[in-house]
């Protein structure tokens, strides 16, 4: 296998981890479970689950790979700190969604090319891109890979 | 740049600015910020610190990068759970052997080759490795960055 296959390969697997092992965690959690927060006053877990669907929902059309499945998520869940709003879709929903959003993105990734994967994002100009190559579709899923990571370890803390 | 370069490149980044993050916002806190808990009962920031320096620490002999810098924090800060033991080194001594241990290897990989990202890291066996060629060097690091995401996560709720 070349070189850059198996770097992207590598890379890719790091996402896939990181999406399993929330999956596992949070999703089997019960509607109470979700209620639960990671820390006194802070982030309930069904917040962490939502705000990670709604933003890796935005690496649709960030990615150049066509429309986002569930815009209804970001005032609540991204615009919007915990419990300032009702939440906008019932639990069943959410997880169904959480699902759907990461299976399509896998799918996808799966099938870039090495130079697919070195292709610019759409939140980085021609200009800026033009000076740093390394702005592109790989670092923004690591990146998100890392912002998962991240609220993993709070949602974990819960009881 | 050849695609294999910029795709290691990217990777690399994304090491860097996880490190990079945690630094700036856990090594100016103060000896009695550092002993907060991230949530009530659970680990000091203190011993996240160490406990991701002693982590990174054994990435030397395991990426085959030379002897360990720190083997002193182990027995406090990854065989036992926090407060269990008294802290083996000061906070000055832990935020030092951090900011080493993390140059140190970040210098490193700086320097690997894409080819000398793909080589099989000393926890992986020959066999195994055959099998799966993503079970390399890259693979180990961008777990290492999860790892550190994750706790992450949890230092930033202590208050």
């Amino acid at each position: 296998m070349p070189t850059e296959e198996i770097l992207s390969r590598t890379a890719l697997n790091s996402w896939k981890l990181v999406i399993d092992r929330f999956s596992q965690a949070i999703t089997p959690l019960s509607d109470e479970q979700l209620e639960r927060q990671v820390a006194a006053g802070r982030n309930r877990v069904r917040y962490l689950l939502g705000h990670l669907t709604a933003i890796h929902d935005r690496m649709f059309p960030l990615l150049g790979l066509g429309e986002r499945l569930h815009p209804e998520l970001d005032e609540a869940y991204i615009k919007s700190p915990d419990r300032a709003l009702p939440d906008p879709v019932s639990v069943t929903d959410l997880k169904k969604a959480w699902g759907e959003v990461n299976h399509k993105l896998t799918s996808a990734f799966e099938a870039f090319t090495p130079k697919e994967w070195l292709e610019k994002h759409t939140a980085v100009s021609d200009e800026d891109f033009a000076k740093d190559p390394t702005r592109n579709r790989l670092a923004l899923v690591m990146n998100r890979t890392n912002h998962a990571s991240f609220h993993m370890g709070q949602a974990i803390l819960a009881k």
